[in-house]
Protein backbone atom coordinates (compact mmCIF):
# COMPACT_ATOMS: atom_id res chain seq x y z
CA UNK A 1 0.00 0.00 0.00
CA UNK A 2 1.63 2.95 -0.90
CA UNK A 3 -1.15 6.04 0.19
CA UNK A 4 -3.73 6.64 2.71
CA UNK A 5 -6.57 8.77 2.00
CA UNK A 6 -8.05 10.45 5.08
CA UNK A 7 -11.95 10.04 3.30
CA UNK A 8 -14.93 12.05 4.91
CA UNK A 9 -17.11 11.05 1.78
CA UNK A 10 -17.62 14.51 0.94
CA UNK A 11 -16.37 16.72 -2.07
CA UNK A 12 -12.76 17.74 -0.90
CA UNK A 13 -11.78 14.05 0.20
CA UNK A 14 -13.33 12.57 -2.82
CA UNK A 15 -11.33 14.84 -5.04
CA UNK A 16 -8.39 14.09 -3.09
CA UNK A 17 -9.11 9.71 -3.42
CA UNK A 18 -9.35 10.63 -7.08
CA UNK A 19 -5.83 12.50 -6.95
CA UNK A 20 -4.56 9.78 -5.26
CA UNK A 21 -5.77 6.35 -7.47
CA UNK A 22 -4.15 8.93 -10.40
CA UNK A 23 -1.22 9.32 -8.88
CA UNK A 24 -0.50 5.72 -7.50
CA UNK A 25 -3.17 3.46 -8.79
CA UNK A 26 -6.40 2.23 -6.74
CA UNK A 27 -4.46 -1.08 -5.60
CA UNK A 28 -2.15 1.18 -4.14
CA UNK A 29 -4.24 3.31 -1.98
CA UNK A 30 -6.51 2.93 1.26
CA UNK A 31 -9.01 4.78 2.11
CA UNK A 32 -9.63 5.77 5.72
CA UNK A 33 -13.24 7.18 6.94
CA UNK A 34 -13.91 8.01 10.68
CA UNK A 35 -16.85 8.16 12.45
CA UNK A 36 -16.63 10.52 15.22
CA UNK A 37 -20.29 10.85 16.91
CA UNK A 38 -22.30 12.79 14.26
CA UNK A 39 -25.71 13.32 14.52
CA UNK A 40 -26.12 11.25 11.58
CA UNK A 41 -24.16 8.56 9.39
CA UNK A 42 -24.85 10.16 5.95
CA UNK A 43 -20.82 10.93 5.21
CA UNK A 44 -20.02 7.08 6.21
CA UNK A 45 -22.46 5.47 3.92
CA UNK A 46 -21.57 7.72 0.84
CA UNK A 47 -18.20 7.19 1.60
CA UNK A 48 -18.40 4.02 1.13
CA UNK A 49 -20.24 4.18 -2.14
CA UNK A 50 -17.49 6.30 -3.65
CA UNK A 51 -14.43 3.80 -2.51
CA UNK A 52 -16.73 1.04 -4.00
CA UNK A 53 -16.38 3.58 -7.35
CA UNK A 54 -12.97 3.93 -7.26
CA UNK A 55 -12.48 0.00 -6.14
CA UNK A 56 -9.93 0.71 -3.31
CA UNK A 57 -9.93 -0.74 0.02
CA UNK A 58 -11.56 1.24 2.33
CA UNK A 59 -11.39 1.09 6.47
CA UNK A 60 -13.75 3.13 8.65
CA UNK A 61 -12.77 4.21 12.38
CA UNK A 62 -15.03 4.69 15.43
CA UNK A 63 -13.59 7.40 17.57
CA UNK A 64 -16.24 9.00 18.70
CA UNK A 65 -15.50 8.11 22.29
CA UNK A 66 -12.87 10.88 22.25
CA UNK A 67 -15.88 13.39 21.94
CA UNK A 68 -18.27 12.55 24.08
CA UNK A 69 -17.68 15.79 26.29
CA UNK A 70 -17.66 17.97 23.75
CA UNK A 71 -20.18 20.45 22.74
CA UNK A 72 -19.65 20.76 19.38
CA UNK A 73 -23.18 21.35 17.61
CA UNK A 74 -22.63 18.71 15.02
CA UNK A 75 -22.08 15.85 17.52
CA UNK A 76 -24.67 13.54 19.02
CA UNK A 77 -24.46 14.10 22.80
CA UNK A 78 -24.55 18.76 21.77
CA UNK A 79 -27.73 20.75 23.35
CA UNK A 80 -27.34 23.07 20.18
CA UNK A 81 -28.23 23.33 16.92
CA UNK A 82 -26.14 23.26 13.62
CA UNK A 83 -25.84 26.95 12.68
CA UNK A 84 -27.68 28.01 9.20
CA UNK A 85 -25.72 31.22 9.09
CA UNK A 86 -22.38 32.06 6.53
CA UNK A 87 -19.33 30.78 8.44
CA UNK A 88 -18.80 34.60 8.29
CA UNK A 89 -21.46 35.62 9.82
CA UNK A 90 -20.93 33.10 12.33
CA UNK A 91 -17.55 34.30 12.90
CA UNK A 92 -18.87 37.74 13.42
CA UNK A 93 -20.94 35.76 16.53
CA UNK A 94 -17.97 33.64 17.59
CA UNK A 95 -15.33 37.00 18.07
CA UNK A 96 -12.62 35.14 16.01
CA UNK A 97 -12.88 31.94 17.84
CA UNK A 98 -13.72 28.55 15.92
CA UNK A 99 -17.62 28.41 14.92
CA UNK A 100 -19.28 26.07 16.78
CA UNK A 101 -18.89 23.08 14.08
CA UNK A 102 -15.48 23.00 14.62
CA UNK A 103 -14.99 19.69 16.29
CA UNK A 104 -12.04 19.96 18.94
CA UNK A 105 -8.59 19.00 17.14
CA UNK A 106 -10.06 16.81 14.73
CA UNK A 107 -8.53 16.97 12.29
CA UNK A 108 -5.01 16.47 14.37
CA UNK A 109 -6.54 13.11 15.47
CA UNK A 110 -7.72 11.84 12.32
CA UNK A 111 -4.20 12.95 11.06
CA UNK A 112 -2.81 10.54 13.63
CA UNK A 113 -4.81 8.12 13.64
CA UNK A 114 -4.12 8.17 9.75
CA UNK A 115 -0.33 8.20 10.77
CA UNK A 116 0.02 5.28 12.77
CA UNK A 117 -2.38 3.11 10.06
CA UNK A 118 -0.38 4.45 7.32
CA UNK A 119 2.51 3.36 9.41
CA UNK A 120 1.46 -0.21 10.07
CA UNK A 121 0.69 -0.47 6.47
CA UNK A 122 3.83 0.71 4.94
CA UNK A 123 2.46 3.48 3.25
CA UNK A 124 4.69 6.71 2.60
CA UNK A 125 1.84 9.51 2.16
CA UNK A 126 -1.18 10.42 3.79
CA UNK A 127 -3.54 12.30 1.39
CA UNK A 128 -5.97 15.17 2.58
CA UNK A 129 -8.25 17.58 1.94
CA UNK A 130 -8.44 20.87 3.67
CA UNK A 131 -8.91 23.63 1.76
CA UNK A 132 -8.42 27.51 2.15
CA UNK A 133 -12.45 28.55 2.87
CA UNK A 134 -12.36 26.39 5.64
CA UNK A 135 -9.41 27.64 7.49
CA UNK A 136 -10.41 31.97 6.82
CA UNK A 137 -10.89 33.74 9.46
CA UNK A 138 -9.50 30.47 11.70
CA UNK A 139 -13.28 29.22 11.44
CA UNK A 140 -11.51 25.87 11.18
CA UNK A 141 -7.80 26.31 12.69
CA UNK A 142 -7.38 22.90 12.07
CA UNK A 143 -7.55 23.25 8.15
CA UNK A 144 -4.82 26.08 7.75
CA UNK A 145 -1.49 26.34 6.13
CA UNK A 146 0.45 26.63 9.18
CA UNK A 147 -1.26 23.91 11.14
CA UNK A 148 -0.64 21.54 8.07
CA UNK A 149 2.93 22.37 8.31
CA UNK A 150 3.14 21.45 12.08
CA UNK A 151 1.19 18.28 11.52
CA UNK A 152 3.33 17.26 8.64
CA UNK A 153 6.64 18.09 10.54
CA UNK A 154 5.48 15.89 13.37
CA UNK A 155 4.39 12.79 11.17
CA UNK A 156 7.90 13.41 9.56
CA UNK A 157 9.71 13.54 12.26
CA UNK A 158 7.65 11.54 14.44
CA UNK A 159 7.50 8.52 11.96
CA UNK A 160 11.56 8.51 11.87
CA UNK A 161 11.19 10.36 8.20
CA UNK A 162 9.22 7.73 7.01
CA UNK A 163 5.82 9.59 6.18
CA UNK A 164 4.37 12.84 5.29
CA UNK A 165 0.83 14.16 4.63
CA UNK A 166 0.24 15.55 1.21
CA UNK A 167 -2.41 18.30 1.68
CA UNK A 168 -3.15 19.53 -1.94
CA UNK A 169 -5.83 22.02 -1.66
CA UNK A 170 -4.49 23.56 1.17
CA UNK A 171 -4.20 26.69 -0.58
CA UNK A 172 -6.74 26.28 -2.74
CA UNK A 173 -10.48 27.67 -2.26
CA UNK A 174 -13.55 25.20 -2.42
CA UNK A 175 -14.21 26.80 -6.30
CA UNK A 176 -10.58 25.43 -7.66
CA UNK A 177 -11.50 21.54 -5.80
CA UNK A 178 -14.65 21.18 -7.64
CA UNK A 179 -12.77 22.73 -10.79
CA UNK A 180 -9.86 19.87 -10.14
CA UNK A 181 -12.80 17.49 -9.42
CA UNK A 182 -14.58 17.76 -12.70
CA UNK A 183 -11.13 17.46 -14.84
CA UNK A 184 -10.78 13.90 -12.69
CA UNK A 185 -14.70 13.27 -13.45
CA UNK A 186 -14.93 13.02 -9.84
CA UNK A 187 -18.64 11.11 -8.88
CA UNK A 188 -20.23 14.25 -6.96
CA UNK A 189 -23.50 13.00 -7.10
CA UNK A 190 -22.03 9.98 -5.01
CA UNK A 191 -20.84 12.84 -2.57
CA UNK A 192 -22.19 14.13 0.81
CA UNK A 193 -21.33 17.51 2.78
CA UNK A 194 -23.93 18.71 4.51
CA UNK A 195 -23.88 18.91 8.21
CA UNK A 196 -27.63 18.12 8.73
CA UNK A 197 -28.61 14.47 8.18
CA UNK A 198 -31.27 14.97 5.59
CA UNK A 199 -32.89 13.15 2.42
CA UNK A 200 -31.58 16.05 0.71
CA UNK A 201 -28.97 18.62 1.73
CA UNK A 202 -30.39 21.84 3.90
CA UNK A 203 -29.09 23.67 1.87
CA UNK A 204 -28.21 26.81 4.65
CA UNK A 205 -25.43 24.95 7.09
CA UNK A 206 -22.18 26.84 6.49
CA UNK A 207 -20.87 23.66 4.48
CA UNK A 208 -24.10 23.65 2.13
CA UNK A 209 -23.47 27.27 1.31
CA UNK A 210 -19.99 27.09 0.72
CA UNK A 211 -20.53 23.39 -1.75
CA UNK A 212 -23.62 25.32 -3.55
CA UNK A 213 -21.03 28.84 -3.81
CA UNK A 214 -18.54 26.73 -5.06
CA UNK A 215 -20.23 24.88 -7.95
CA UNK A 216 -21.69 27.73 -9.18
CA UNK A 217 -18.22 29.38 -9.60
CA UNK A 218 -17.76 27.33 -12.24
CA UNK A 219 -20.75 27.89 -13.38
CA UNK A 220 -22.68 24.75 -12.11
CA UNK A 221 -25.49 23.55 -10.30
CA UNK A 222 -24.23 20.91 -7.32
CA UNK A 223 -26.03 17.47 -8.49
CA UNK A 224 -27.48 17.00 -5.00
CA UNK A 225 -29.24 20.51 -5.12
CA UNK A 226 -30.87 19.77 -8.79
CA UNK A 227 -34.58 20.31 -9.03
CA UNK A 228 -34.72 22.46 -5.78
CA UNK B 1 -10.67 21.22 34.68
CA UNK B 2 -6.81 22.66 33.74
CA UNK B 3 -4.67 19.66 32.50
CA UNK B 4 -4.58 16.77 31.15
CA UNK B 5 -1.77 14.08 31.75
CA UNK B 6 -1.19 12.12 29.47
CA UNK B 7 -0.64 8.71 31.71
CA UNK B 8 1.19 5.42 30.86
CA UNK B 9 1.53 4.30 34.68
CA UNK B 10 5.21 4.35 34.18
CA UNK B 11 7.79 5.96 35.71
CA UNK B 12 8.05 8.98 33.78
CA UNK B 13 4.72 10.12 33.58
CA UNK B 14 3.97 9.58 37.36
CA UNK B 15 6.30 11.60 37.87
CA UNK B 16 4.70 14.11 35.02
CA UNK B 17 1.32 14.03 37.33
CA UNK B 18 2.80 14.69 40.46
CA UNK B 19 4.32 17.86 38.44
CA UNK B 20 0.94 18.58 37.01
CA UNK B 21 -0.97 18.29 40.54
CA UNK B 22 1.71 20.34 42.23
CA UNK B 23 1.30 23.53 40.09
CA UNK B 24 -2.97 23.26 39.50
CA UNK B 25 -4.13 20.38 41.94
CA UNK B 26 -5.38 17.54 41.96
CA UNK B 27 -9.41 18.68 41.14
CA UNK B 28 -7.70 20.42 38.31
CA UNK B 29 -5.85 17.69 37.02
CA UNK B 30 -7.19 14.64 34.48
CA UNK B 31 -5.37 11.64 33.76
CA UNK B 32 -5.63 9.86 30.54
CA UNK B 33 -4.01 6.06 29.99
CA UNK B 34 -4.16 4.86 26.63
CA UNK B 35 -4.53 0.97 25.70
CA UNK B 36 -3.10 0.44 22.59
CA UNK B 37 -3.02 -3.83 21.99
CA UNK B 38 -0.32 -4.50 24.22
CA UNK B 39 0.59 -7.90 25.14
CA UNK B 40 -0.54 -7.40 28.95
CA UNK B 41 -2.70 -4.57 30.93
CA UNK B 42 0.13 -4.42 33.38
CA UNK B 43 0.30 -0.37 33.01
CA UNK B 44 -3.16 0.05 32.65
CA UNK B 45 -3.41 -1.59 36.24
CA UNK B 46 -0.63 0.46 37.73
CA UNK B 47 -1.86 3.77 36.38
CA UNK B 48 -5.21 2.99 38.06
CA UNK B 49 -3.60 2.94 41.67
CA UNK B 50 -1.42 5.92 41.12
CA UNK B 51 -4.15 8.16 39.84
CA UNK B 52 -5.93 6.77 42.61
CA UNK B 53 -3.11 7.70 45.14
CA UNK B 54 -3.24 11.29 43.86
CA UNK B 55 -6.90 11.54 43.87
CA UNK B 56 -7.14 13.10 40.05
CA UNK B 57 -10.05 12.03 37.48
CA UNK B 58 -8.84 9.24 35.78
CA UNK B 59 -10.32 8.27 31.98
CA UNK B 60 -9.11 5.16 29.80
CA UNK B 61 -9.20 5.27 26.10
CA UNK B 62 -8.89 2.15 23.85
CA UNK B 63 -7.22 2.41 20.99
CA UNK B 64 -5.83 -0.72 20.27
CA UNK B 65 -7.43 -1.12 16.48
CA UNK B 66 -5.74 1.46 14.78
CA UNK B 67 -2.72 -1.21 15.79
CA UNK B 68 -3.94 -3.71 14.77
CA UNK B 69 -1.96 -4.30 11.57
CA UNK B 70 1.46 -3.03 13.37
CA UNK B 71 4.23 -5.85 13.24
CA UNK B 72 5.38 -3.77 16.55
CA UNK B 73 6.83 -6.25 18.98
CA UNK B 74 4.61 -5.03 21.78
CA UNK B 75 1.79 -6.08 20.33
CA UNK B 76 -0.57 -8.68 20.84
CA UNK B 77 -0.67 -9.43 17.09
CA UNK B 78 2.76 -9.32 16.18
CA UNK B 79 5.00 -12.21 15.34
CA UNK B 80 8.59 -11.04 17.07
CA UNK B 81 9.47 -11.56 20.68
CA UNK B 82 10.20 -8.30 22.93
CA UNK B 83 13.83 -7.94 22.42
CA UNK B 84 16.34 -8.04 25.45
CA UNK B 85 19.21 -6.35 24.60
CA UNK B 86 19.71 -2.75 25.32
CA UNK B 87 18.92 -0.26 23.05
CA UNK B 88 21.83 1.19 21.93
CA UNK B 89 22.39 -2.63 21.16
CA UNK B 90 19.36 -2.49 19.52
CA UNK B 91 19.75 0.51 17.32
CA UNK B 92 22.88 -1.52 16.06
CA UNK B 93 20.92 -3.96 14.43
CA UNK B 94 18.22 -1.51 12.98
CA UNK B 95 20.47 0.52 11.30
CA UNK B 96 19.50 3.83 12.54
CA UNK B 97 15.72 2.69 12.02
CA UNK B 98 13.18 2.85 14.96
CA UNK B 99 13.46 -0.01 17.10
CA UNK B 100 11.44 -2.86 16.89
CA UNK B 101 9.21 -1.66 20.09
CA UNK B 102 8.22 1.62 18.45
CA UNK B 103 4.53 1.83 18.36
CA UNK B 104 4.16 3.62 15.27
CA UNK B 105 2.84 7.39 15.90
CA UNK B 106 1.83 6.56 18.95
CA UNK B 107 2.63 9.33 21.02
CA UNK B 108 1.71 11.71 18.04
CA UNK B 109 -1.24 9.62 18.33
CA UNK B 110 -2.09 10.11 22.29
CA UNK B 111 -1.12 13.65 22.33
CA UNK B 112 -3.59 14.14 19.53
CA UNK B 113 -6.50 12.12 21.28
CA UNK B 114 -5.47 14.15 24.10
CA UNK B 115 -5.48 17.60 22.78
CA UNK B 116 -9.81 16.70 21.74
CA UNK B 117 -10.34 15.62 25.53
CA UNK B 118 -8.11 18.42 27.02
CA UNK B 119 -10.36 21.02 24.13
CA UNK B 120 -13.54 19.43 25.32
CA UNK B 121 -12.91 19.32 29.27
CA UNK B 122 -11.72 23.26 28.53
CA UNK B 123 -7.65 22.70 30.07
CA UNK B 124 -4.91 24.65 28.92
CA UNK B 125 -2.34 21.95 28.81
CA UNK B 126 -1.23 18.39 28.02
CA UNK B 127 1.61 17.47 30.07
CA UNK B 128 3.69 14.33 28.79
CA UNK B 129 6.52 12.92 30.09
CA UNK B 130 8.72 12.36 27.00
CA UNK B 131 12.71 12.55 27.52
CA UNK B 132 16.26 12.70 25.62
CA UNK B 133 16.98 9.19 26.03
CA UNK B 134 14.30 7.81 24.57
CA UNK B 135 14.90 10.07 21.60
CA UNK B 136 18.95 9.28 21.49
CA UNK B 137 19.94 7.62 18.46
CA UNK B 138 15.78 7.75 16.93
CA UNK B 139 15.20 4.53 18.65
CA UNK B 140 11.54 6.61 19.20
CA UNK B 141 11.72 9.60 17.10
CA UNK B 142 8.17 10.79 18.27
CA UNK B 143 10.10 11.54 21.97
CA UNK B 144 12.15 14.15 20.11
CA UNK B 145 12.62 17.75 20.88
CA UNK B 146 11.80 18.33 17.15
CA UNK B 147 8.87 16.46 17.10
CA UNK B 148 7.38 17.72 20.53
CA UNK B 149 7.98 21.46 19.18
CA UNK B 150 5.75 20.62 15.65
CA UNK B 151 3.35 18.35 17.82
CA UNK B 152 2.82 21.67 19.93
CA UNK B 153 2.61 24.19 17.36
CA UNK B 154 0.05 21.32 15.90
CA UNK B 155 -2.10 21.38 18.98
CA UNK B 156 -1.49 25.59 19.57
CA UNK B 157 -2.32 26.50 16.13
CA UNK B 158 -4.59 23.76 15.32
CA UNK B 159 -6.77 24.31 18.65
CA UNK B 160 -6.97 28.30 17.55
CA UNK B 161 -4.91 28.86 20.48
CA UNK B 162 -6.66 27.30 23.13
CA UNK B 163 -4.61 24.48 23.97
CA UNK B 164 -0.72 23.67 24.36
CA UNK B 165 1.85 21.29 25.43
CA UNK B 166 4.19 20.67 27.99
CA UNK B 167 6.87 17.71 27.85
CA UNK B 168 8.93 19.36 30.87
CA UNK B 169 11.50 16.23 30.62
CA UNK B 170 12.13 16.59 26.73
CA UNK B 171 15.69 17.85 27.39
CA UNK B 172 16.09 15.57 30.93
CA UNK B 173 17.49 12.01 30.81
CA UNK B 174 15.88 9.39 32.75
CA UNK B 175 18.27 9.46 35.53
CA UNK B 176 16.63 13.64 36.35
CA UNK B 177 13.28 12.10 35.80
CA UNK B 178 14.04 9.67 38.87
CA UNK B 179 15.37 12.46 40.47
CA UNK B 180 12.73 14.86 40.27
CA UNK B 181 10.43 11.93 41.17
CA UNK B 182 12.22 11.53 44.11
CA UNK B 183 11.93 15.03 44.83
CA UNK B 184 8.30 15.21 44.53
CA UNK B 185 7.73 11.65 45.76
CA UNK B 186 6.73 9.72 43.66
CA UNK B 187 5.37 6.36 44.19
CA UNK B 188 7.70 4.53 42.27
CA UNK B 189 6.99 1.16 44.11
CA UNK B 190 3.08 1.27 42.38
CA UNK B 191 4.73 2.27 38.79
CA UNK B 192 5.00 -0.43 36.20
CA UNK B 193 7.61 0.58 32.86
CA UNK B 194 8.68 -3.56 31.58
CA UNK B 195 7.88 -4.30 28.80
CA UNK B 196 6.45 -8.08 29.42
CA UNK B 197 3.55 -8.54 31.35
CA UNK B 198 5.00 -10.98 34.15
CA UNK B 199 5.00 -10.65 37.78
CA UNK B 200 8.07 -8.74 38.77
CA UNK B 201 9.50 -6.81 35.92
CA UNK B 202 11.48 -8.67 33.28
CA UNK B 203 15.19 -6.82 33.71
CA UNK B 204 16.46 -6.95 30.58
CA UNK B 205 13.72 -5.52 28.48
CA UNK B 206 15.18 -2.04 26.82
CA UNK B 207 12.79 0.12 29.32
CA UNK B 208 13.49 -2.58 32.32
CA UNK B 209 17.24 -1.27 31.48
CA UNK B 210 16.86 2.36 31.38
CA UNK B 211 14.84 2.30 34.37
CA UNK B 212 17.27 0.12 36.41
CA UNK B 213 20.45 2.19 35.51
CA UNK B 214 18.38 5.59 36.32
CA UNK B 215 17.92 4.68 39.45
CA UNK B 216 21.68 3.13 40.15
CA UNK B 217 22.80 6.97 39.16
CA UNK B 218 20.89 7.84 41.67
CA UNK B 219 22.11 5.87 44.58
CA UNK B 220 18.95 4.08 44.67
CA UNK B 221 17.63 0.64 43.81
CA UNK B 222 14.73 0.45 41.72
CA UNK B 223 11.87 -0.51 44.17
CA UNK B 224 10.52 -2.75 41.96
CA UNK B 225 13.89 -4.89 41.59
CA UNK B 226 14.62 -5.33 45.26
CA UNK B 227 15.71 -8.61 46.58
CA UNK B 228 16.29 -9.31 42.92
Amino acid sequence: MKALVLFSGGLDSSTCLALACDKYGADEVLALSVYYGQKHDKEIKASKKIAAHYGVEYMTLDLARIFEDSDCTLLKGADGDIPKESYAEQLTQSEGKPVSTYVPFRNGLFLASAASIALSRGCEVIYYGAHSDDAAGNAYPDCSEDFNKAMNDAVFIGSGEQLRIEAPFVRLTKADVVKKGIELKVPFELTWSCYEGGDKPCGVCGTCRDRIAAFKANGLTDPLMEGE
